[in-house]
């Protein structure tokens, strides 16, 4: 098999996958009959793509649902040992493995202070399964590349769905899922043709800056990561509003920026910063539903509208999972299996853990 | 005056202006007796430096007070009108000109809400002054350089004494930052000193990762942002953990590390961290407290151990402002004026607002 087909190919498998977790959606119904009212804090915890999923859930769960919702500090309990109030919080712990160390830990030290603990993971039979009081498997089939792709939009799909669950819009949120699938289908070979002709010029790019805001700041994030893994490219992910606040200083012709818009009301924090970075000389890719909004972009990767906004997130990730499949294989890496990675990442214990 | 001599001079201004707000200490502990017994959830918003000193006050508020901190999504409440309760809510809203936009939106919603809103800043008479319920000035001066040192180290010290306050323990809080800043002028003069030797071979560095964790992670944010700012390095701000999920791909010898290692419960993090970034050949700028424990550092900047290991932030982002200066000018940049941005960041309103 060549290099990066695998990768390739679960970027491709996403739509399926999808799929596969909508035929077990009465899992995350019953997820969200079980948690009940709203809690007094949503508490997430996760590392890499999981912890970019978590992004995006603090705005599934504050627009559906009302509910607060938290990236949490995993040091602050594990290594510091706060004595933080965990009564009627519900922990959302996430990883691909289950076999995260201190997310783990984490949640056996929530659990033990009162904490309703779910556990969303890839992998039933984990050590982050055994750990959590209910279990949400995200029924992503296995995923063989070290750089996940549909295991993050599953990721992403079933938060949307547990927050929909809980706010009594579950249905229209599964709905949504499907259409979205179908888009993604209908999407990707255009998309694919596209990031391949983008990666050309792109062959000696060293610094990105991604950039997205509210719903798409945890894409921006995954595709930044993207970037690093399997590209070696320094991306570096920014909240549109914080580009302005100091980074837009380093941007030039050799400093592009990619810039996620979707169609919603945050659209107007992002088109504020692409000025800004085209005002300093940067090149600008634009992606997402509102692309074609972006003046000024060199390149404009647009993505079918969500027939949910807040779904929007599922489909604009796929031109930067594309791009960076396209361009690690320009630059004549291995997506499959990116230099220095590992597929589970075992993070060092606490000694008193 | 020589470019750059603003910014410098600002940094070494750093221990007065910690004893100026020492001096106005009382209006702090008089806040924090206004604000009682534990809120639900403390909400932390804000920009570049200051949203650096709120990763920090997350620290801050668990290890002293056993207080929840996070860093509140701004957007969902400006631009998506998320349905959250602001009950029991402590806002603490962080701007050094009292003048960003979002953030002044932000406090004016969550106080509608019912949230007890507190802004932290440098200029009283300011909209962000006016939009909260009570104000703690910073205490920081007239800063002139666009790219903020002295008030965000004015804002790190005085959330350690609100949340020392909160736990009954502003005195000890205050004698300790008194200390920090009799530490920070003897340690000055060799940082200077070292950070310019060290910024000759960094010359042509355009891509860096600084990472640190638990209470460090804030001044890994905050030498990112420097370096972006005043020497247009894609310098990426990561937790020491999540360097090896993912980021760790893009490393090699022209693609640096700078580690913050303060010595304590979060230490092994960054240890094992900088394990894996020399196992893929990166140079390692080792700098904070601990930073001599860091094996194979190619270069060591240590800083004083501080009175209280909680404060050792104070002390551990000297040696990245430093170099942030020294490397502007040896690039023949101007820190005092970075290309692109003004001192006040005036970011788009939402049309609704």
């Amino acid at each position: 098999m060549a290099a990066g087909e695998i990768f390739l190919g679960e970027i491709r498998e996403q739509p399926a996958a999808l799929r596969d977790l909508l035929a077990a959606e009465e899992e995350i119904a019953e997820v969200g009959r079980r948690i009940g009212s709203r809690p007094r804090l949503v508490r997430l915890v996760a590392h890499g793509s999981s912890d970019n999923a978590a992004s995006y859930a603090v705005y599934a769960f504050g627009i559906l649902s009302g509910w607060t919702a938290t990236r949490d500090s995993i040091s602050l309990s594990v290594y510091y040992g706060a004595e933080l109030d965990f009564a009627d919080s519900l922990v959302i712990a996430l990883s691909q493995s289950g076999r995260t160390p201190d997310v783990v830990s984490y949640v056996e030290r929530a659990r033990a202070r009162g904490a309703l603990t779910v556990a969303f993971t890839n992998e039933g039979d984990s050590p982050l399964a055994g750990a959590a009081e209910i279990l949400v498997p995200v029924h992503a089939g296995a995923e063989r590349a070290v750089a996940a792709t549909k295991t993050y939009t599953n990721e992403v799909a079933a938060l949307a769905l547990l927050a929909g669950h809980a706010a009594g819009r579950g249905e229209e949120v599964a709905d949504g899922i499907r259409a979205v699938a179908d888009a993604m289908d209908a999407a990707i070979p255009g998309l694919d043709a596209q990031t391949r002709a983008l990666a050309v010029p792109f062959s000696f790019v060293g610094r990105m800056v991604v950039i997205g805001r509210g719903i798409e700041y945890g894409t921006a994030r995954e595709i930044a990561l993207k970037l690093k893994e399997t590209c070696r490219v320094a991306a570096d992910a920014l909240t549109a509003t914080d580009l302005a606040h100091g980074p837009v200083a380093a941007l030039d012709q050799l400093f592009p920026v990619w810039a996620i818009a979707s169609d919603d009301a945050a659209l107007p924090a992002v088109e504020a910063a692409v000025t800004r970075a085209r005002e300093v000389g940067a090149l600008i890719v634009a992606s997402g539903s509102a692309a074609a909004k972006l003046e000024g972009a060199a390149h404009v990767l647009a993505t079918p509208a969500a027939p949910l906004p807040l779904l929007s997130p599922l489909l604009s990730v796929l031109p930067g999972q594309l791009f960076a499949s396209a361009l690690s294989s320009a630059k004549g890496l291995d997506p499959d299996e990116p230099a220095h990675l590992s597929k589970v990442t075992l993070a060092p214990q606490p000694s008193e853990a």
